[in-house]
């Protein structure tokens, strides 16, 4: 079905899991790590995170095709204490690998009060989001973070050297749904740049530099050899506490691990040969879990969260604008509208799953 | 002495120690926690955080003169599981509660691989950054985030409804100082706004609202009923970032510890009466320490963060500018500085210690 806007095509949840799930286990990755992987992609399809979803099926299967991840990871703790960890992800699927130990991050948070587990040898994990509501579902506070390939320029600087590097944490209510929290470190995302150059506009100001490291307006300045800006954009803007923020996630996920950190992160993409240069394993996430219950009691912490969601909510409104949104409200609205009307995905993008169809022979449709 | 620039006095390190040990030692502040005390606000004077250090001791000295702070508070650790606790602060000055709260977190960072401490019933903690520069001491990662009185507008907010929240974060290099990241969430300090009206000055786009919640450029606009903008400033800049990272720090802090929360969180002022609702018990900080041993041979993760520094530093410079620095080097810089040469410390900063020295008797020189 061809979307109102016609450059979307309306499908439905279940035939993008099932597609996807099928398209691992063509690579051999086992059935459970396949539906588990596909279930991260369907997190970003079905709440409208567009650009984490099956979007991104054609790379994982270039990827997967090119013999450049392990359909087949085993995975092995590095170093442990207490409620920490390192774990090896033995170059997997950061959709198998991620969910797999943010669930060592929970069963620390339930014998430990909190778990911690940095991980290396991994790959791109989809949403940051994904991983707190797992968390979530067990009622423990959830964090996670990744570093990326580098995108992003650090404040002063005039050429790419960190990723987008997310953070995410989400925290649960009582009678009002979770917080959650889920945002890259630079200002804006690669995506809107591409978006901008596709419709032929204008970028703002404080988003992107050229290749020479100035400020652009123009998209194509920014992917030929140009960078996006950290969140905070300017000095006028503080965009030194975005490279901030950016910074720890970098040392968090790959430097405390043992992963690629900064500019040596592996590209996710098969048209980009990775760096030269390894100064270690991969790339690297951060998860984290903290038993509410160690702190205080859930009930009441939970009961002080929806208040906390009323007072921000009764916040009066900027004029002009929809008012003060909770985190995750967004992503809430989007599921509602998707799992009753279907999800609507880009054209290109239902070419590019097209391709796997036929080269595989998995029927799309 | 007087500094070049009329604005300022020069004052020894040693001199304003001196004096900010006594004048918390004359409310009956035991003579270590008033060194303590005074410890964390000279780190402020020390490293160029002019805001944090003794131009806020005369409103730590009214709040103790009104007995609005307890000079003497007993901790109590409130709730605890492994490497988690909740401590109440007795409304004790956050300059010695937050020291202490640290010193848990370590402690169990130390027996459980990390420590997390949230803290209720406590007040304003001087730098966020004090905090993992102790943990550093003990080759620990540490971090801090407190939140504070309200002063910044939610994301499409009109009025103020959450604190400048900080987060600071450090990890230790081997040959090369250590990273030491702390930023406030909100785009600018009220102190600056407050610099450029005393300078007759307009202040950017981005940094503030007025009380109709219009963007302004006039200091007086925000400082009468209006606020700051979160980090990132504008829907453009993704202001929503901003937002989401004082959420988090606002709930780990406060909600989670049970203090006030958002536009509960006590005043840092005399003349500012508390908010006639509490939700909680005083302020709330949150602590976090991490053992790197947990993780990663410490000494690999110290090499590599000396090679991640040389990396950055190495980053071409954006024309017009210094070119990338590491976080903490602009307090290392002016460390360095001020410990051969003394503190500059504001004209009325100064005229406001002396009132402190004619009442209490304690002298200033």
């Amino acid at each position: 079905m061809i979307s109102k806007d016609h450059q979307n095509v309306i499908i439905s949840a279940e035939q993008l899991r099932r597609f996807t799930t099928e398209v691992f286990g063509y690579f051999g990755v086992p059935h459970d790590d396949a539906a588990l992987a596909a279930d991260v992609l369907a997190y970003s399809d079905e709440h409208g995170i567009d650009s984490h979803g099956v979007a991104r099926l054609k790379t994982y299967y270039d990827l997967l095709k090119a013999g450049r991840i392990n359909p087949k990871p085993v995975l092995t703790i590095v170093r442990e204490k207490g409620s920490v960890a390192t774990v090896d992800g033995d170059n997997g699927l950061g959709l198998v690998v991620g969910p797999k130990c943010m669930e060592i991050a929970m069963r620390k948070a339930n014998a430990h009060g909190s778990g911690w587990v940095s991980v290396c040898n991994t790959n791109h994990y989809g949403a940051a989001g994904y991983y707190p509501v797992m968390a979530l579902q067990e009622d423990l506070i959830g964090i996670s973070m990744t570093n990326t390939t580098k995108g992003v320029a650090p404040f002063n600087g005039a050429e790419k050297m960190l990723g987008t590097n997310p953070v995410a944490i989400a925290f649960p209510g009582l009678h009002e749904p979770p917080v959650i929290i889920d945002f890259a470190s630079s200002a804006v995302s690669y995506g809107k740049v591409e978006i901008a150059k596709r419709k032929g506009e204008k970028i703002p100001e404080g988003w992107c530099i050229d290749k020479d490291g100035k400020s652009t307006t123009e998209p194509a300045e920014m992917i030929e050899g140009g960078a996006l800006l950290p969140l905070g954009s300017t000095d006028t803007g503080s965009g030194h506490k975005g490279y901030c923020l950016a910074s720890m996630v970098d040392i968090l996920s790959a430097v405390l691990s043992g992963a690629n950190w900064g500019p040596f992160a592996a590209p996710f993409a098969i048209h980009v040969a990775p760096s030269g240069k390894q100064v270690g394993k991969g790339i690297g996430h951060f998860f984290g879990a903290m038993d509410i219950e160690g702190f205080r009691d859930k009930l009441d912490f939970k009961k002080d969260i929806d208040e906390w969601i009323h007072t921000m909510r009764a916040t009066k409104p900027m004029p002009g604008t929809e008012g003060v949104l909770i985190p995750g409200d967004p992503e809430r609205h989007a599921y509602q509208l998707r799992m009753k009307s279907g999800i609507p995905v880009n054209k290109e993008v239902v070419a590019s799953l097209r391709v796997i169809a036929e080269e595989t022979g998995i029927p799309f449709e």
